[in-house]
């Protein structure tokens, strides 16, 4: 006896579909079924008809669907600030550019325009969600609910005032305040942000650390991005930074390590045993000259990563294709090996591996049933992209974010042939364009 | 008296304007004449209508408008190997993938077919000039030709035989027989392609300096690319690659080395005494893991230096802007300084230095009257572009090749709102896949 047909909300007919888990895996003439935002199934084309009457139906026959890549590490509020004083050294940029700026600009409505822009320029690159760290992240959660992207929402903590908090216990007691206020909202989740071992001192990292197994947050934390933070840390407390927070009990499977560049070998064998993961970085780690993560021997101990774009100010594109391609090209450089971390491992950091280190690997990160429909398709239909021996190596190394067609956000089309949908690009860009009188007049 | 307005074929007004030349000049609100081909005036826009009277005129007023790209090393054809065994080996992917994939399919036809592609690719990502190397260099011009693009084309010299010819006599000779045939053209330079030391030997070599001095061409070769190919040429000559052709007399003007990632201080000093130009190819040294060449240093020391994309088979994209912005953050890595090589000297290796090292500097490579009108218009009016504080560090680290919307070559539009003009996209996928079922069935 068959089945009988179920009526689903959406079905998505690809040329490939490459669901990431199981490693390597290229399915080809494949189908998501969708319903109530959620995968229903992944099947053979032909055998749609006979198990589901959607009530919509996308055929893309010339493109690859993935898995919604995720943003590991992002400011986004920061694409305000794009490219506002770039090729500077670092301290002379920081302070007598970014910092100043911040000082004299951030606010609410500042955090909340730059996100829109940020989640708008993710979206269309294929970006369906993103962990985020900045100030006044209530304005951040909301533009990540207006744009229809999930968000990892940091719950920022510093050891100085800024416009947002006066201190630690301040900085904390509103991130937990709007955790509270959003609770009940799908499409967001939240990290404990704690920014960098330089500007939290150890009483603020127990006060994370409490919090963070209390309501079972993962730590989203800057470390070892420098030489300069590394020898600071020697000399302030005589100890490396992953050895100081090691000793704060910080190292454990919650623990989001930013960047990552400087680690030795124990290191390295100490994120291991503690299971954390790493957001890799590449554009901002060569940028600021603070070097090259050694991702190579981070992979091959087992250790779960992620790919960021950092902020816009540090890259200067909120572009997960370029940070993949990135990653992979620096892989072979750093490990001396043409064969170093192919193109399904960069896909698998870009998806997976973010999802993973966000706690949400049961929801997002690869095309699975159950999970939610966040998807990416990107169209291979293009002279630049012709021929194709290998769709997962087009995407690493030949795809450009503009290839991106459509995408999905727990079902919901969010970008359609190439296009936003419901985000105004004209709006947003005339708000950039105020933001920047004011900020260089 | 007023002077009389004058005829002209098209005038560009733009938002922007980046001669190149002088060194980090941006004009606002300037226009270019052109008359012929030709830059007859480049002038501030309010002036244009005292002066001019054109049949044609172009307003860009979100964009930038810039030298067209120059593409300082490539292998055109090999578009249609593009992506065929990423992630592999570099011996086991040139031995068992790419020399076999050669062997087996490079005729004149593959070559015409390969170098339509690629011109397509790079005419809408705003390169207007390409300097190719290899085999049937005659098909790889008239494909330029009929794409409408500028091109160098290497007579290729190697001692093998191939399909293309049987050994370095015969290699020159039909070199010399496609100059010969296609002297007139104005889109045409020629350079001598002895393809690398390890490839050619004294007496071919000697052959190409006779040639190279008789014919005033410059001489394109690939150059210290990798550290085995350092260690072969001790073994094999007791001396490095660059000083056995130090001894041959190669050292000049018109030597463009390509690669040049393991250079020591003293064959800088040479490269620099000699007044020869650098290809650097910065994804396709990570791709293979041939290592960062150290153009901080090279660049300090005044050698002009070019940008490449090298072949679609060890890029994958024949992208200049993504060779700009992986030049500028490269530099940084390696010379770790977070100002090293800014986004004004990276658009000047895309353009300028790329002219210089062709031999062509007189006629391409900057907006300056009496050059021809090689132009690229990239649109700035995007989310993932604003705010904008900075055109030119836009240009390097923030814009894609899918921003470019208008090119010129000698005048004539290629790309007109994003899209090809006069080449046949949709039907140049087809022949790809043509060749791709035949590469690879």
């Amino acid at each position: 006896m068959m089945a009988p047909v179920e009526i689903v909300d959406l079905v998505i007919e690809a040329r490939w579909l490459v669901p990431v888990d199981p490693p390597e895996a290229v399915l080809e003439n494949y189908a998501v079924a969708i319903d109530h935002g959620r995968i229903l199934d992944v099947l053979p084309q032909s055998e749609v008809a006979a198990r589901f009457s959607p009530r919509q139906r996308k055929r893309l026959d010339q493109h690859v669907l993935i898995p919604g890549l995720i943003n590991l590490h992002t400011h986004a509020a920061m694409t305000l600030l794009r490219g506002l004083a770039d090729d500077r050294p670092l301290m002379e940029w920081l302070h007598h550019h970014v910092w100043p700026a911040e000082a004299q600009h951030v606010s609410a409505q500042f955090v909340h325009d730059g996100t829109r822009l940020a989640c708008a320029e993710m979206l269309r690159g294929g970006i369906t969600c993103f962990n985020d760290m900045y100030f006044f992240p209530g304005a951040a959660a909301d533009a990540a609910l207006a744009s229809g992207i999930r968000a990892a929402i940091g719950l920022i903590t510093v050891d100085f005032p800024s416009n947002y908090a006066a201190d630690a216990d301040d900085y904390l007691a509103k991130g937990l305040a709007v955790r509270d206020q959003r609770l009940d909202e799908p499409l967001l989740s939240f990290c404990l942000a704690p920014h960098a071992p330089y500007t939290v001192g150890e009483r603020s990292f127990a006060r994370v650390l409490t919090l963070a197994e209390q309501i079972d947050l993962p730590i989203h934390l800057h470390l070892h991005e420098t030489a300069h933070e590394i020898n600071d840390s020697m000399e302030r407390f005589g100890m490396r930074p992953i050895e100081r927070i090691r000793r704060l009990g910080l190292l454990s499977p919650a623990l989001i390590a930013v960047h990552a560049v400087h680690v030795n070998a124990e290191e390295i064998e100490l994120l291991a045993q503690h299971g954390c993961s790493v957001a890799h970085c590449p554009s901002s780690n060569l940028k600021l000259a603070s070097g090259i993560a050694p991702i190579t021997a981070l992979s091959a101990r087992g250790i779960n990563i992620g790919l960021g774009t950092d902020g816009a100010a540090s890259n200067n594109r909120l572009d997960l294709f370029q940070e993949m391609r990135l990653a992979a090209l620096l892989a072979k450089e750093e490990s001396g090996r043409a064969d170093a971390i192919n193109a399904h491992r960069v896909l698998h950091m870009a998806t997976l591996g973010g999802a993973r280190a966000l706690g949400l690997e049961a929801d997002i990160g690869s095309i699975a049933v159950g999970k939610y429909a966040d998807l990416c398709a990107v169209s291979l239909n293009d002279i630049a992209l012709a021929p194709c021996y290998d769709p997962v190596s087009h995407l690493t190394y030949a795809v450009g974010r503009e290839h991106v067609s459509d995408v999905w956000v727990a079902g919901r089309i969010r970008v359609e042939n190439g296009q936003l949908v419901e985000n105004n690009a004209p709006g947003l860009i005339k708000l950039a364009l105020l933001w920047q009188n004011k900020i260089r007049p």
